[in-house]
């Protein structure tokens, strides 16, 4: 069967989407066994160069990977960070001095030009370079100094899934890399992995509440705000239902005025500090009768109106991010064949977008 | 008559929002006047210390004031920056190295548990410290090495309206004053604001097309950005109609597939580097049947479903977001009372929020 085949697209809904998905667990120990020693071996020369800052450069799904490589660098590593807008480099033509500094592009297809041109420019003002992309003969890879494959195969979805959850766990191996750690804590993760994919009846059950809805807001704080912004995406590039992501701090600086009982919220809720961050904003949601679903431990779980009970056994903070996102790609996957329409087929998407 | 007094409130919907976005020319004025001198001499010493490394942190409106310093740093001063991620410091307690870095807050009432512990925490590390606020006496003031005050007077409307173009012509100033220029360009502000702010009429009429929206997407590119942001967060405090901001570029990366004929679309259309970067992202929008609302260049009003032609005779791309915001709040503020609503009540709103 070719999966591209357009008259077999539509009677299978969303089958290049869904076999995607299912892969999750086999790349991430592709990754594990075969990515993680070149990875170690990247970040002890990019950490014999001590760089002092760290720009993260990405669009769309790798912009939330990116995110969460900050919240790495900050936290682990004691390193100040900023994602890079890039039309200041392409559009403005700034030319930062980046001695010291590491740029850090994140792609899938390593082809989209601005993110080439931005990736030269930084090269060429003083900056140690590093690609992450899923293809190592794209230019990305080619003009960075630096760079990691993913190893995620070939993505033919136009939401991405399965690169998303590679990039996460190769920025974890390379940040684990850069403070001398061996990242040894991600073994758990694909058998976790699979375990969350074999429970798709259950979130179906879950999407039939979002049927109807008109507009939905994730929160989160710390490690799992990019879970957040990642889901967000992920159900409007499917489903088409705005959602508006926010980190629990700045929902209740504004847009909390939004949520009442006809936005549903969706909480990822990671089990460590960034969750008991978030609890003041749980409690508030609920005081105003939201309609919370959660994504977390049970207990978070129980206390709200429904939600989807995240195992973690032995999988420290940092690492939740990589196994909460597999519930919510489900998620958005169900609620729009829940919707009627091919999670395959986004209205106006081109996998790879030249942007300049 | 005292603003504050319920009934008058509910007589006059939407008066205390009013009366402070009809001030802003006097505020640009005064921050001209009587704030710049002290801004430059503060600027200078900052500059001597030569900062190799930005980082921004804010909330709410204060981080979209953040985002337009970021584009000016990096691009009138070369300076790679970070939006700060608050949680890494406050709930993780991450302590990174900031010898070089420049830290500055930007805060309205500079009272925030979170954006003091934060600041204090970035001092210790060795950060040198600002401050930008519109309360001298307030505690991230005291613990800041540099205070900005923006000269704003009291903000007692929920929804941030001069306080934002305050701070947005206060960072120009500061930005302006580390490259040692003298920010000139800015005396042009005052007189246009006032000619914007006297076409609420206009915008009341454009208003009326956003009477039964359930969703909006505001988008720009470069020195505008900040501006699609602070407006969807307008929008959704004051009139709960879910408004989603994307760069040009991100739009093309997955969410146009939520845009259509029913989902309206206003662009701001910077005149200069950055709307000619967004030209493709319109052209597509177009060819999608999109509805499409320009803030911007009359030529750019024209090819648009409709409009608001924005008056920026002699004032540089860098100063317009300072402007651009203007029909925008009006636009909030109008949309949010053809719906019934009340721009002074917004539900869940408290002005200092105590996030921790």
């Amino acid at each position: 069967m070719d999966a591209t085949h357009p008259a077999d697209q539509s009677e299978h809904p969303g089958r290049i989407m869904s076999g995607e998905m299912a892969e999750q667990p086999e790349v991430l120990r592709r990754i594990l066994d075969r990515g993680a020693p070149r990875i170690h071996e990247t970040a002890a020369l990019i950490a014999a160069r001590r760089p002092r800052f760290v720009l993260l450069t990405a669009r769309g799904t790798s912009d939330n990977a990116a995110l969460y490589a900050k919240y790495l660098l900050e936290i682990r590593l004691g390193l100040p960070c900023g994602l890079t807008s890039m039309s200041t480099t392409t559009a403005y033509g700034a030319r930062p001095d980046l001695r010291d500094v590491l740029v850090i592009t994140v792609s899938q297809s390593g082809g989209s030009p601005d993110l080439v041109d931005s990736t030269r420019a930084a090269r060429a003002a003083g900056a140690i370079t590093l690609a992450v992309t899923n293809n190592p003969d794209s230019p990305l890879a080619a003009v960075s100094e630096f760079h990691i494959d993913i190893l995620a195969g070939p993505e033919k979805a136009l939401p991405a899934t399965k690169t998303y959850t590679a990039s996460l766990l190769a920025l974890y191996l390379l940040i684990e890399g850069l403070r001398g750690a061996d990242g040894a804590a991600a073994r758990a993760l694909p058998e976790l992995a699979e375990r969350i994919l074999d429970r798709q009846d259950e979130v179906r059950r879950l999407a039939s509440r979002y049927r109807f809805a008109e507009r939905m807001v994730i929160t989160s704080r710390g490690y799992g705000y990019p879970t957040a912004k990642e889901a967000a995406l992920k159900l409007m590039e499917t489903s088409y239902i705005p959602a508006l992501s926010y980190s629990g701090a700045d929902l209740l600086h504004g847009p909390l005025a939004m949520v009442d009982n006809i936005s549903p919220v969706i909480a990822v809720v990671t089990d460590g500090k960034g969750g008991e961050a978030l609890q003041p904003v749980l409690d508030r949601l609920r005081g105003r009768g939201a309609d919370l679903v959660v994504i977390g431990p049970s207990r978070q779980v129980e206390a709200a109106s429904a939600g989807f009970t995240l195992p973690t056994q032995g999988v420290p903070e940092e690492l939740q991010p990589v196994l909460e996102i597999l519930p919510l790609q489900l998620l958005a996957y169900e609620v729009t064949i829940a919707r009627g329409q091919d999670p395959d087929a986004p209205r106006a998407l081109a996998k790879v977008t030249e942007t300049r």
